[in-house]
């Protein structure tokens, strides 16, 4: 009898509860059997491949994404106006020891870092200094004037999330070429920044600091840096000439691109979820971050595929320019306030198509509170981790309107394989992976459209 | 003051908990530091290679594993005499479909099933009948007389448990030879049991009943199997050759291979860890199984490096012939009952060498409940599930000694990609994923080896 009576006390809930858990097992199993995800992620990275700010190639990327959206009909498909940097490699890419007294005269396999200014034709030779941090550089001063700095600070082994050690690794590749240019250093080469032994070398952004001299940066492989520092144990002058035409051109206007299915109840209240256009100029940006973008896309595909009207509006955004400069994530909460647009949340996509887990987030505690109630519904799909605070870099800038960020957490122990490499191409992408992903992405938008965060 | 006084009362918990944090912490950094457990899978998959119960390659195999754990100076290492099944595939296999309207003659890639007789050389010629499961065959009866039965039933691709969507599947393969032969089958064609669309076709084993008469089994690709179906829609009567040379010889001698370090405190109960040495005859058995078969050996091997003593007996056991026969798992545990061994547990890692996410397991509710109070040990190193019920094939024996069966549960989305084909090579093993098995592993036989399960 008792148990009847408690039966009674939860009817309602459990009403309440019920349709949820079926709306998401439709959206599980709409995608994992019916999804395009997969095919259009091969159309991005076969039919356009690469697509850095500024190239033609993210010039039809935005018009694909477009195309591909109104070809869904959603409500509002559009394209936001963006000025975006137009860095370019150039065809010269050298670093080659000059004077090993093993070996010679060699090369190693290199990578100019994005945004780096190249080294001119006439190139640039000077004695290497190594040094595993920004400290290092610190500490050793003017010693290091007129030589080529090499960082070469692993990332750490130990750490289970490997963003964390990629943290600690990045800022050589980010400001290393400036600090070493406060002490004069001609030029830096620095360690591909990520977990493996190979051959690959992996470019990503720097940043010079205003006030220091622009300075050379190439990245070489893990391997060849393990044979460089190698060298450099036994024989202390050690030259090494660099080569790079790498520079900055004018300006680019580019676009972030837009669709939308406007809210049935609350359309005043919006939900963006989305990833970034923009690629490296190697590889494809499969995992970097073309899948983020095609599951943004088939969120809402999903939606319309299952005759699903969410009751707030939802908005899927191709970011342009978070590789090298973030204009299109600073732009995109520009307009957003000019507009008084409420996004209650926003859902980053941007850390690989892997296997997700779960999704982290930022905001207040009332927010992530809710977020966090909601983490039964995604268990039984093997997406249980709520708790990990951060948010993603598109949508930083919307942290100061009061939104909700979110990044979807794939596994990340196979992320720094591909990262910014000749290798995140459409093939390391795993189908069903990428189904998942979209899959939780909407399932996460579901019930942020049937709840909201108040 | 109240802070203070519930400090001094969880004090003693917080010491107890204290040393297994920092040991299972130990574990990690030492596996993803050190661990040669990526290596010792590349000799075995590339110097030895597949190794069928009864080839060369699997008595290869038996000597490497004994001679790597005598390298790494374990108690006892020493070779347990199985008697095992020695089938060979041969060098035809033929699926060819005769008299398509639109296409003619052409072939279909197929592999023989594990453990299927031949048709000898003069081959099969008969109509084909599809059907999508073992119930279809029952309904269909005599209709099947003297008919090629092609078993086209796909795994759900809605299951999140691929396991679960292949045990649905796999009945087609272990059994349908058999069901057919029932009604005068001349032989028999299955979809490979696979949730992928690809060319690769999947082998693995049947078994005959022995009532029924033994006909021919093969397997072709998933995009063969919807062509073939596709061809059967508008053309009814389309015949196929079959040919296979595939046979089973006389049973042969081989080995289980068992490494151990013996527990200083309390050495008669035993904790066994294991994966199975054979693997089918085609591509690296990589994933199935050398990677459990390399991560039980690490396991021992990280104890010994890291200078932690065991309280419990510690096993590493390579199990021969769990692909086509189960040899090794059935008389390892006929052994132990006849020498009165007490096995506390046994874990086997026999799922792929991915991310790992948890361990499945099969006891009495007090051993589960003592396995699963573990789990926040586990939890900063993304191993969070704990509750799924199942032990493994080469453990199931000991199920019946009270024994609490574990397996470890490594993300199965993209097993079935590789399970039993030429794409289960070294190089579709993560070196990092291979390491989060082996650590995973090494820390619940810590906990085992420490606590016990009474």
């Amino acid at each position: 009898m008792r148990q009847i009576a408690l039966l009674f006390l939860l009817l309602p809930f459990l009403l309440l509860a019920q349709p949820h858990e079926e709306n998401i097992k439709k959206i599980f199993d709409e995608t994992l059997t019916n999804s395009p995800v997969h095919e259009n992620l091969r159309v991005l990275c076969k039919e356009i491949g690469s697509r850095l700010s500024g190239s033609p190639e993210a010039a039809a990327a935005v018009e694909y994404t477009r195309q591909l959206m109104e070809s869904y009909e959603f409500d509002t498909v559009y394209l936001q106006p963006v000025i975006v940097p137009h860095w370019v490699r150039g065809d010269r890419e050298i670093v080659r020891v000059l004077n090993s007294e093993k070996l010679g005269n060699f090369e190693l396999t290199c990578t100019a870092l994005g945004n780096s200014i190249g080294t001119g034709a006439e190139g640039v030779v000077a004695e290497v200094v190594e040094v595993s941090s920004i400290e290092e550089v610190d500490e050793l001063g003017s010693k290091l004037n007129g030589k080529i700095v090499f960082y070469n600070g692993p990332m750490d082994p130990t750490l289970i999330n490997n963003f964390a050690a990629y943290g600690g690794a990045v800022l050589q590749r980010a400001f290393g070429a400036s600090e070493a240019a406060k002490f004069g250093a001609k030029a830096v080469i620095v360690r591909s920044i990520t977990n493996r032994q190979d051959d690959i070398p992996h470019t990503g952004s720097l940043r010079y600091k205003l006030e220091m001299p622009e300075i050379p940066a190439m990245a070489i492989s893990t391997n060849d840096a393990d044979q460089l520092s190698s060298i450099l144990k036994d024989q202390k002058k050690l030259k090494i000439y660099m080569e790079s035409s790498a520079q900055m051109l004018p300006d680019v206007l580019s676009y972030n691109v837009i669709g939308e299915i406007r809210g049935s109840d609350i359309p005043e209240e919006i939900i963006a979820i989305g990833g970034h256009l923009d690629s490296w100029d190697v590889g494809e940006g499969a995992h970097d971050d073309g899948g983020g973008c095609m599951q943004s896309i088939d969120v809402l595909r999903t939606f319309k595929s299952l005759g699903m009207k969410p009751k707030r509006t939802i908005r899927a955004v191709m970011w342009m320019n978070e590789e090298n400069g973030l204009k299109g994530g600073k732009e995109y909460a520009r307009v957003a306030r000019e507009n008084g647009e409420k996004h209650i949340a926003a859902i980053e996509s941007d850390a690989g198509s892997f296997r997700p887990f779960g999704f982290s987030s930022k905001g207040n505690e009332a927010q992530r509170t809710k977020l966090q109630s909601w983490k039964d519904y995604f268990t039984p799909f093997g997406v249980w981790s709520f708790d990990q605070e951060g948010g993603g870099a598109d949508i930083s800038p919307l942290e100061d309107h009061g939104t909700l960020l979110i990044s979807l957490r794939p596994d990340n122990q196979k992320y720094f394989i591909y990262h910014h490499t000749l290798a995140d191409v459409f093939e390391a992408v795993d189908k069903r992976e990428l189904e998942l992903c979209s899959a939780s992405m909407a399932a996460l938008v579901y019930l942020l459209s049937e709840e909201g965060l108040e």
